[in-house]
């Protein structure tokens, strides 16, 4: 392989000659052989992209840069938004903790790619743009890492997580809607219990998430807050008068989302509870999520000798084995998710816990889980929701079968004949397997006509949905 | 030990004579004998206090109670609330799921005592009040549990948690105000930095709890939905029209808590989400709590080959061997209760997942762990709080020593000379065991004058804060 | 209240004149309000009782201490263990994170009554036995603590967790025995598949709790290593020569336990990996056993409108509602206990992680989550063994016919004619409601004479088991 | 681009041409868009070819598969394990639990390029072999997939974890004997303490690392058990006698590792408890790690304002703000790690909890959690060794500074003067900023030849490592 010589401040290191990075990058990819190359999340690079663009803005604007090294940089920034550069990122989550050389991986890049741009050769002649003066100015890896990762976070959100849960969260309400008139037995300590509609199962699933997506939102205030300006130890050190707030302006003009300067730099460094924050409602959605699917697999059993009160979209061979079979695979990946999120979640909170004095420094850690956990949510919940939800259609010979069966239809004769000659009734037939209303007659409970007006499964189904 | 005989659904049973309790109540004393008995928190009891009565008063507005009856219930649950019958509830949080015999244990003493109450003798003549059809009228244990568990969970945060955590963060704001001019040396990666004031410290703790405690409010809402009026599935079978918006309304009433009533009760019995959200919120300030009481024990630490930067009033002895030693053991019992609740945290959102059709049968653990870390968290600061954050002081030799030793100081001339030769100055001085000012001068970068001038700690702390 | 003075090195101290504590302990009282009061497990100070008799005769034997003082040390840590001063030790978890002050109440505890022993009154003259230099001798409560912490665990992991699992994997395996011919169909993805018998079911809840134990006792051997004899930082400082060695042999002769000195007291003392291994192994069992309990009620599930395979004991009314309902409430208490134990070895997790230098401060906060776990676990298992899996019995009608509905016999056939015409046949008589026979007849793959000797669910079920 | 058609039990499906994957694979890639493509780690792939070739030559041995059938299969396989078709698995994680599709993908693209190597075109006539019929014959996706999965880890953690951590401990070890003599203050509670050496401090760090390595082979005979033999539900139908036995052992031979056959089938099917036993272990090793990386960078915390005690490398420029900063980034990235391990054992711990009656679906997320975890270790060890442990040398000068300062010395008065004078000695000094001696003379409890004889740090360090 070829190589060029790039310098920083250790002295000389070898750098692959067709790459556009530097010194710093070379040496983080030599002293980092963690888990697979390049697992740095793009995302957070993209981050990087905006705010670096941002940064030369605002440092332009008040005066510590030329115009024209605003506009080269702003330039490459703008080509690696575009995915071209995806390669030029080599490094791995487990490096420092402060992610200062994913810092100086996008401050090499844009300094030898804009070097080209200005129509120059790569590692001739003095750099045209510095990576650390330059790119990097008004700067530290200490406030850029944590706002590259809450525009990575809040960006995935936006775009993947809430879309992908909403998706879903609506054909769930168009299932209930649709559910409304089917009566079926309710389930209690996974018994037979009192009836109500499929309809309102349905709108319990749609209700948690609803309230799901509400506590996401909930959290976006704080992750809306950004750190850079703080510099590397929150009092803004070498940036400009009135930098923090502009810089975070023009972030929001780039990405076209609400950012602003965080109130308190301090904590916008050393901790990251924004991350927590968020990530915390993720993990409610999580929780959320794998009840949904959980349940939807229960009903879906069968098809024979399960539950088989639904019937689900049958996408694939089940089995190398059992010739026909068909398996509930869209509520399988969606738990696998579930269970992976409560992990992160853990992941998080220790990274959380650790920030010493004005750092902390299990930033890539937490950007990584916390983009992992926005991303597998929202295309599982697409999944979910193409490959499953909207097919689901109620079975309702079984459901019928299932109702007119159940014991807990007594219930309704509660405040008829009150609640231990109910019990009686039940615990008889259920000892003959016989039928309630031919105990209830039996022993003299009620008569025939009474039983037939009481214990009517669709007026016990209420209207509170 | 005398018994008398109490009877349910199942028959018989041998119960104390000298106990309100009832059938079902002894028979889950007898089946779960699984860790100390009691271990169900009296303040789930003291939640079904509040609802029982609210019922009564409901029932009786509805029309379905009699007036003698709902002043019956409701005397006895005063009772309740005062503590004096606190050793009539034996059951453990490691019972049914659904906290059934919990609810029954509430009704059965309830019923017995009110028997008493109306001049009669337990165990003597029909009871005056039924357990299941009057105490429990309208109601099922799985619509009172999880209210119980809310009003309780609710009442815990509002008077423990957020006091507790108010009364630290408002000491850390003071201390932060105070050391609003002390000058010292930062520190990244644990490493030496750029200079802050140690307020400028503080006030990342601050706005850490700050936003901790918002994220905690953000929860509150759906904390505050109640299942009261779903009964059995969430239909609302065999309740009066109207029961469920008015017995929330009672509830606020008796609590002073702005309850209300569930707007999906098939939501609020099948999942605990809500726990899980508030929960995850506690969590959280246990995130951030760690890390201040981490920060204040190392910058406590020595007293003499430590940080030493600040002081923290000694307490007790430190040792059982080492005379004379004091220890951070504030920050220890504060760091304690911060991985319990990122245990419990876990073991809450296990049980959040594992909702099954139209029920959740985690609710005593999940009910457990929220209240033990709600009453843990605002305990400890406010132990932290008296015993050690109100009497921090600042070391100032100390701090003045390590500040004035620190090479990051050069960061003052990267806007001067540049990364690079800054750089030079720091590494130079480092190797050669001199100080910034006597190589800056040496390496021709800058003339004595121009250190003096432009490398003042005090300048570099910003004013962002 | 009376008081009398009790003094310490930092000076005088007001204690309840009932009581055997002394003046460290009331600080402690004071200093560390969080949560309920005597929250230190009682198993904790039992191990310090062991220890503090061992070391008082190792001290003894090895030249340092009166037979007098070694004799009332002795006897006072005989009275604790019989539970009589249970009462005495009034502190929290939340305390320092070496427990020093939960030492220095054992010692103070242990002086106050060997002075009242040796016939005098407490609070009068000279202490008979100094809690420092006599009880506390050639110890450290970095020594001691870790050392009472395992003592403690090991105890309850032999006396309760290990009889406790080992009772329900008898239960199972004699049920197993039973349920050996009983044929019925088996369910992957809760879906219908190719039959097995109920007995090789239950053998796999046998193979994974033998697997469980397996693993816990595979732990035991770091859990028997003892810190006792590193005194204050692991080096012994203070301890007469032999000490470590013979003071473990003196506990494991009290306790009847195999437990060593610790190879390596550095690590003893700063880390607490001891704990997290054998947590990590109940939190496998509570893995397992989840497992176990989550089958066992969706086989339980119905009576009529779920699957209904097995029947398990109706131990109390099921519901405050639904009359006659019976519900699978040990498999509630036992999958709520898994849930506390995978939560817990979260919180012993990052306790574990936090040990700093030479002390690991975290201690009463893990020894209090492994007793919890180790408790829990055992008195589930009994209550679950007793309640529950002593009496389940197969429900043979309901296994016969969900066994013949089945699709998946047709996998019989794989071998015959190959995957594709098997899988033909199940997807027509699924589409068709029709029988596995009538299809593979009606599609000319096999006669009904090779239907009938090819397709015998019971020679499915293999001879694996 | 071009496509070819492809048949299973469902229909038709178009296929890249260029690929040698079928319909089932090609279905689950369009129907499980979620996360990153081909996340499937390719461990498990290679799992897969080792067991579907010890199939192969099994089902020849036993006479159910020609010879010439069995050497086109392992000739596919052979060349799989080379790495040559990594890009024929393009399936992702969360997938059906099972990872019933990611078996087909294997049998797909052996039964294509066994075609192939047959001489004939993929797409063309019958196929030579038979993915269901031929490559599958004798297994189901449900034994497959946790064979190949106990494969790729059981391999990882012998070729990756262990060498790794045995690397690192040996080179502590290493450490711990050179710096046997180095006295230096030891620290509890983060406060000076009592002397021990820096060799003695390491050699806890090399326990640590010996009992985390005991715990984790203590699960890998657990590990070793195979899955294979079961088939659909455990019983091991479709199986010629001796398969799972015979299986095991050509399994064995290819891997050069002691696998064996699963002694109770339902249980290797059902649960993967096996999973959840050997991550335990590998997070305790991370729990250690973790203590291990945070005690060398708080030792090594400065260089001027900090501890200072320890000189580790610099490896890279600390700061893109801050010249000539160095930072512990290899401790950095390994805590890093040891938080995600936790993490990632929630996972598993959750996912192995929920595992439904004779099949747990919750593999490859179990799969892809511990291959990740036992990488990331290795690897972390590896670079944490070579960039920063083998290269930590004392700083005397700041160990002796320290050493002489600390108040703690005193403690090695304690046998001569007792526990109270000691601790008015230092109280003293403390109080009035001088040395122990100074004051323990001036309040004459010893001579100033007496301090100077007993007061002696390097007989404070014992001889107990």
């Amino acid at each position: 392989m070829d190589y060029r010589i790039e310098k920083d401040t250790m002295g000389e290191v070898k750098v692959p000659a067709d790459k556009y990075w530097g010194a710093q990058t070379e040496r983080s990819r030599n002293n980092f052989k963690i888990g697979s190359s390049a697992s740095m999340p793009l995302e957070v690079v993209y981050g990087f992209a905006y705010l670096k663009k941002a940064a030369a803005y605002t440092n332009h604007e008040l005066g510590v840069l030329t115009i024209e090294k605003r506009d080269l940089i702003a330039s490459v920034c703008d080509e690696i938004l575009t995915g071209k550069h995806d390669d030029q990122f080599p490094l791995v989550i487990w490096q420092t903790g402060s992610g200062t050389q994913s810092n100086m991986n996008v401050n090499e890049v844009v300094a030898n790619r804009a070097h080209e741009l200005a129509g120059k050769t790569i590692g001739e002649g003095e750099k045209t743009i510095q990576p650390n003066d330059d790119v990097n100015k008004s700067q530290s890896s200490n406030d850029t890492f944590p706002t590259g990762m809450h525009i990575a976070a809040y960006k995935k959100i936006i775009d993947v997580t809430i879309p992908g849960v909403e998706q879903l969260r609506d054909t769930l309400q168009k299932k209930s809607d649709e559910f409304n008139k089917v009566v079926k037995i309710g389930r209690t300590h996974l018994m037979d219990a009192t009836p109500l509609t499929l309809g309102q199962e349905f709108s319990g699933y749609v209700a948690q998430l609803n309230h799901g997506l509400k506590a996401l939102k909930n959290t976006l205030s704080h992750l809306s807050e950004l750190a850079l300006g703080g510099t590397a130890v929150g009092t803004g050190l070498n940036t400009p008068k009135g930098y923090d707030v502009l810089v975070a302006k023009y972030i929001a003009e780039f990405t076209g989302l609400p950012f602003v300067t965080a109130k308190n730099k301090f904590e916008a460094l050393a901790a990251h509870d924004a991350i927590v924050e968020s990530h915390g409602a993720l993990k409610q959605l999580a929780v959320s999520l794998n009840k949904i699917a959980n349940d939807i697999r229960m009903m879906a059993s069968g098809p024979r000798s399960g539950i088989g009160e639904i019937i689900i979209p049958a996408n694939e061979p089940g089995s190398s084995i059992m010739p026909g079979k068909v398996n509930p695979t869209q509520c399988e990946a969606m738990t696998m998710v579930c269970a992976q999120v409560i992990g992160n979640d853990v992941a998080i909170s220790v990274g959380g816990t650790q920030g010493h004095y004005e750092l902390n420094v299990f930033k890539p850690m937490m950007a990584a889980n916390i983009l992992q956990s926005a991303q597998l949510l929202g295309d599982a919940c697409i999944s979910f929701d193409v490959n499953c939800a909207a097919g689901i259609e109620p079975n309702h010979d079984t459901i019928k079968t299932l109702l007119n069966n159940s014991l807990m239809l007594v219930t309704a004769l509660n405040t008829k004949i009150g609640y231990y000659k109910a019990a009686e009734i039940a615990n008889t037939a259920h000892k003959n397997g016989t039928t309630l209303k031919e105990e209830a007659i039996n022993l003299g409970h009620v008569t025939s006509k009474e039983y037939d007006e009481w214990v009517k499964p669709e007026d016990m189904v209420g209207g509170l949905k």
